[in-house]
């Protein structure tokens, strides 16, 4: 059950998250809900994350990584649906990208900063299969949101039939997705992880901590969200940046502190695993799914986005590839990722 | 002359093309016509296949490579210089960029799948050089293709000389092209090709059924594609999903059947320098070509073309350079070049 | 201080600078002045390169690449100041675009010709990191410029503020610049610049000589561009042109003799610093600074282009990544970059 340290700092994340709930379902003022479920977020990230490293001493980083995206893509999946029923379908499609440059830019960058923080030389290693993979994905979904951007920009005959275009072309992406996945899961049998240090918990109270924290993240993130709406009048912000900056940050807590904490653990593979797997799982099957799954609600949701996060989604492909896909990553590209992440967060507050 | 087994088969193949001959000049209902001429091109890709390998033993894959594309590339030139004297210029162009994505993205991708499947532990292994050389190609075709699309799409004064800068775009590529070829086929003489099974033809009567193969290849596609114009009013398909899929995979049955063959018995490097080779000989030399050949006709052939297919054409350069540049390739990403291939087919059939 | 050979060489640059001065203050016809200074560019490129060989041999590549690029640089920041001032904004703009073509293309594009010619193989081969951190730097100024020209394309409300977004975007581009810099400059320590043959200026001299060659070639691109401006109305040229093409190749002189003396030697590494180094402070440093020092005048410069030079910049980035990314250019390669470089040019001329 780990350590007497570690029971105390799980009893006070228990506590917070209780209280974010209570906040939440009492009515309480959305600043006071807001903090409270922000700090529990924050709390059941460190469960998470280190629950995962547990795990990742039994599996290799693959399985690892897969299993903690698909937690901590519980919360978008949530955010998005609660969205579409509502008929807001910009802050459903903003929630989407903004995970995608969150995931990819921001968390990313940072996670570049501490595995060469923790790095002898100055340089963070990584196999460059996972990234070589998460780029060739990534380009699969930009092929059919930027021909689907060009269609309806030059309004030609197929831009008349965008929805089962993103229909068919949503059914393809799982499908290369799958494929994927199961190769890649299967390769992992193979890889030897050297269990070397002996801290954390036992493998069934890790895959309970993995497994409790990953639905309560869901809750809380929710929470969280409902919270920011209020704030968010408040403040003057507009849907876009909402979606694009503050539900990609908070619905991605996980990925975040999970991969900056196995960074700085000089885990690279497992920190790289973590998030690659949240940017390709988001791209080549959330987002796919959601479109499918829109087609139950009356607000549809196809892949016809905005040219500015075309670009943007493009060019982060892109980049991203250029930058991982050689297996060294040095801080000035962390550095990078993170202006990157910048701009885009400008263009979605001046939008 | 081969074995006896093959006699028979050679025997069979030519009473076929015998037929769809017979079919085509007595003016046999299309369909007919059309069902006879597709089993004769498939038998004829058999032949060239089968002689290619037997040339291959005899240099290295670099010239095996460029003879096989060039003769697979006749049926693509004839049926352009047919559209355009008939003023045809959509099926004309579309039979183009079908050809670059049918043979980029079908063909490699089952290539891929064969590779895969052929390999011991689930990864096609080629030599990198190859597919870099083809990435830079394909970039240089792309930057000529873009810089009209966006001339034309702003209307800025250059777009109004999209001829001239059409045909001075030309020479260079073709100028390019015939630089890089000279250096790959020097390149050639290099490698040691290690003849090891001697399975297949002498070599003088490889050359005379590669010549032959290729020739009859050439009228075959003539009779297959004019067969296909009636069948297409029946079917009600657009002119656009002729040229991007039907005439692209008949014309490309040779390079297509020659490719998987080849990938199947684990000549890597054989079959990808059929698909790569034939990819840039399209792009490089025969679109440049065409645009020059086009100011002997009313009708004229440039570089721009409908938005959609060039973001395709683009992202196609990228992916086949992401997937293929590192020498390796897995299953997943074989079904991805499939499914991108779909998307532009989906594409096509709505415009 | 050299040989006397060396001496009298320096003699005679010296003499034609000091000619070119004279005749664009005394008001000499623009013809004259034209070729003179145009003498004294090259006489003065070759002295710089000359310095800076010199001054490799005591420090890495690294240091030599950066400071050579900075001293070529020069002549550009004064040009566009200028320009600004005037409020030529067109001719402001397309000098620093024409300054990243010239380099990343033309010049770069020579070097690799000059270098295979050396080589015993047909190979130029050089380190691959900086060639990637170019890459890298390059995709972050990409992705701001495109962005900005799909938000002003699609006129959307986050286009109503592109100088807001030019500043910030300005600010982190050349924040990431100057970290990128700190962390190259210190890597260059590591390096053994083996000193091997003897034959150039001592330390003291050599740093004289390239202090006094850039300042001085400053000066001289001056008087060279202001003779250019009657030049250009006679023969009836655009400003595009101009920018593109004449101020890009005279600007750049320096780069480019220096460039292809190195290559020449077969100093590949010290020859494509220079140019990757010239190309990344263009578009990461010299166009940010000047589009935050434009706020000083009337006429403001902006990330905003034309669609045709965003694409052209774009697939640049893209062809110089993919070509000398893995360490190796071939012969081909550089023509393929040169013919680049003639296809942005005959747009420009069209323009």
């Amino acid at each position: 059950m780990g350590s007497p340290r570690q029971r105390l700092i799980l009893a006070i994340i228990l506590a917070v998250t209780v209280g974010a709930g209570a906040a939440h379902y009492a009515g309480a003022p959305s600043v006071l809900s807001f903090v409270v479920s922000g700090f529990a977020l924050a709390g059941l990230a460190w469960v998470v994350s280190d629950a995962t490293e547990s795990v990742g001493r039994r599996f290799g980083p693959a399985v690892t990584g897969v299993l903690q995206s698909s937690l901590g893509n519980l919360p978008e999946l949530f955010v998005v649906l609660f969205a579409l029923r509502a008929g807001q379908v910009v802050v459903a499609e903003t929630s989407i990208l903004g995970s995608i440059f969150a995931n990819a830019l921001l968390v990313m960058g940072v996670v570049i900063l501490a595995g060469v923080r923790h790095s002898f030389d100055g340089v963070m290693r990584f196999q460059r299969r996972l990234p070589q993979d998460t780029g060739t994905l990534l380009l699969l979904a930009v092929f059919i949101i930027v021909l689907l951007g060009l269609s309806v920009g030059s309004a030609d005959p197929a831009s008349g039939h965008r929805q089962a275009i993103s229909n068919i072309g949503a059914v393809l992406l799982i499908a290369v997705y799958i494929i994927w996945l199961l190769g890649y899961l299967r390769s992992d049998a193979a890889t030897e992880s050297g269990a070397e240090e002996g801290s954390g918990f036992t493998f069934p109270v890790a895959i309970g901590l993995l497994a409790v924290g990953g639905v309560a993240a869901a809750f809380v993130s929710d929470w969280f969200v409902s919270a920011l709406t209020p704030t968010l009048n408040t403040l003057h912000l507009s849907e876009a940046f909402a979606g694009i900056v503050i539900v990609a940050i908070a619905g991605n807590a996980v990925e975040n502190v999970t991969g900056i904490v196995l960074a700085n653990k000089g885990q690279s593979d497992l920190a790289v695993s973590v998030v690659k797997n949240s940017v390709s799982q988001i791209a080549l099957f959330l987002y796919p799914a959601l479109v499918l799954l829109s087609l139950l609600f009356a607000t549809h949701l196809t892949f016809v986005l905005q040219p500015v996060y075309i670009g943007a989604l493009g060019i982060t492909a892109l980049a991203l590839w250029q930058i991982t896909g050689d297996g060294e990553a040095y801080a000035f590209e962390g550095w990078g990722l993170i202006a990157l992440y910048v701009i885009v967060a400008v263009f979605a507050y001046f939008e």
